[in-house]
């Protein structure tokens, strides 16, 4: 029997169900299933965590419901920044890029930057003219502005609040998306994607596109991504250490989830986790009201969750 | 008796002996014991380590000697692009700076985005504008750049390479400075600082702005600084691992710093650490052949050593 499992989430954050109408939520739902079954389809046929996790997050960005790519949040200058990270456990070979506003897809400029240069992230325009020679697909700016995100911008500045996406009044959420995942070989990765916080000082870089923060995959541990406010995750260096507390302390994987859940607390840190090591094993811990989530592996299969 | 420690470094690289010339090897223990000397007098004095951290890597910075603020190395595009961080062991506060070409102290500007903002990272023009709304000194970017530096690019532009600071030919030295402290109260900081390296990517950041990659501290373990080449730095998340082998696995200071560089190994990663612990324990391991260095203690007198 083919061997595999996938987590994916598009964020995580204090979701009030009154904010979140029903037809949203079921779209919602809707786009991670499908989502979740196309990862599936390219574990079971046999492709790479590295391949999955990546398309995964490529769809995610596509889709204009979630926090990346298309339908990315304001920053407090009306512009849409974006950051992305992928790592593949095989080698802990990692990339990222952060700030850039014109590649279509960040997570493959991620990829393209692990795998076809020296360096593990890159910049703003920098990381642009990295992508565009390597023929990734750029866009107008606005090709990633919503209306929806418009009026939210709009609804932030009126508060004079940063908004983690949805946040505040209405949904609160802390908007990314993100994959882990383990394939038929048993090698793991992760890729996370994101458009930041809403109304956010322009040039502010969360966890993300840092590794060991908002992103980390090694074979020997697991492949872990962070979605929720980011400096507590940086300060904690939250999923290096879900790692460092499988391979260090000798906790499970759903333990060191939850330990690193509860030590973001202390650092008044929220959030959520995705998390998957190389016997196929899933942690899916958040201490927010809820997160977008799916997972499914050989053994289980696939479910969708908001709270 | 007042109780302190403290470690500075100015890099660390496969620095060839025929390459730093006696009078240039002198002129480097020189700044590294004046630097020594004036962060001892604040932590005698009972500053906080914070404080003391920060006034070494000032010092470090202004010294075009090293690879920091003036007589950082150009990027590939002739530019000077600089990044900083530094934490704060009691409550692992952070704050750090990238890609910033104006502020005459990158260090300064971590510090005010840990003090004075919700975030941890902030780059390019966004941090520019925040560290001058806060009355942080501001130069032209030509103010950083020194002869020597020019001359090193076009070097590395003949050979078509990317050079850490005096690397291949002469020097080898993968260009960072840093300080570690335990303060009189038994509070750990750390503080890192950087041009990043000769001929780089516009663009590109290394470790020394990631929290727990190049800077980390916390009070239960140690304050860290890494020196070396940044991506392996940042695959293993160098110095967050360095507080993990501590906390997690049970071991000393030298022997999680020792551990950790040779794990740097596997990665093909070299260079160097320095930190220090709450009990005033000191390590400062690298795997290169060189590193400028010097620690002083309650304990011990101060040193300064490059091999």
């Amino acid at each position: 029997m083919k061997r595999y499992a996938l987590a994916i989430h598009g964020g995580a954050g204090l979701i009030r169900r009154h904010g979140l109408t029903p037809e949203r939520e079921a779209a919602c739902e809707r786009s991670l299933r499908r989502i979740l079954e196309q990862g599936e389809g390219l574990l079971a046929a046999g492709a790479a965590a590295v391949d999955a996790v990546e398309a995964c997050v490529i769809a995610l960005e596509d889709d204009p419901l979630f926090n990346a790519g298309r339908g990315a949040v304001f920053n407090g200058r009306g512009e849409i920044e974006l950051d992305a990270a992928i790592m593949d456990g095989r080698d802990r070979g990692a990339g990222a890029v952060a700030m850039v506003r014109t590649l279509k897809n960040p997570v493959r400029a991620a990829r393209a930057v692990m795998t076809d240069s020296p360096h593990v992230l890159l910049v703003g325009a920098g990381a642009e003219r990295f992508g565009s020679a390597r023929g990734l697909e750029q866009v107008e700016p606005g090709w990633f502005a919503t209306e929806e995100r418009r009026a939210q911008l709009e609804r932030a500045r009126a508060q004079d609040m940063v908004l983690l996406d949805h946040d505040a009044e209405e949904l609160d959420v802390y908007g990314t998306v993100g994959a882990v995942a383990c394939d038929t070989h048993g090698d793991v990765a992760a890729a996370s994607s994101t458009g930041g916080m809403v109304n956010k000082r322009p040039g502010r870089v969360g966890d993300t596109p840092l590794i060991g923060a908002g992103t980390y995959a090694w074979n020997e541990t697991a492949a872990i991504a962070g979605t929720g406010h980011g400096e507590p995750f940086i300060r904690l260096g939250a999923c290096g250490r879900v790692s460092a507390l499988v391979e260090l302390a000798g906790l499970s994987l759903d333990e060191a989830a939850e330990r690193v859940i509860a030590d973001l607390e202390a650092l008044e840190g929220r959030g959520g986790i995705i998390a998957v090591d190389r016997t196929y094993a899933l942690a899916l811990p958040f201490n927010t009201g809820g997160m977008f989530r799916g997972a499914v592996s050989h053994r289980e299969p696939a479910f969708v969750a908001i709270w």
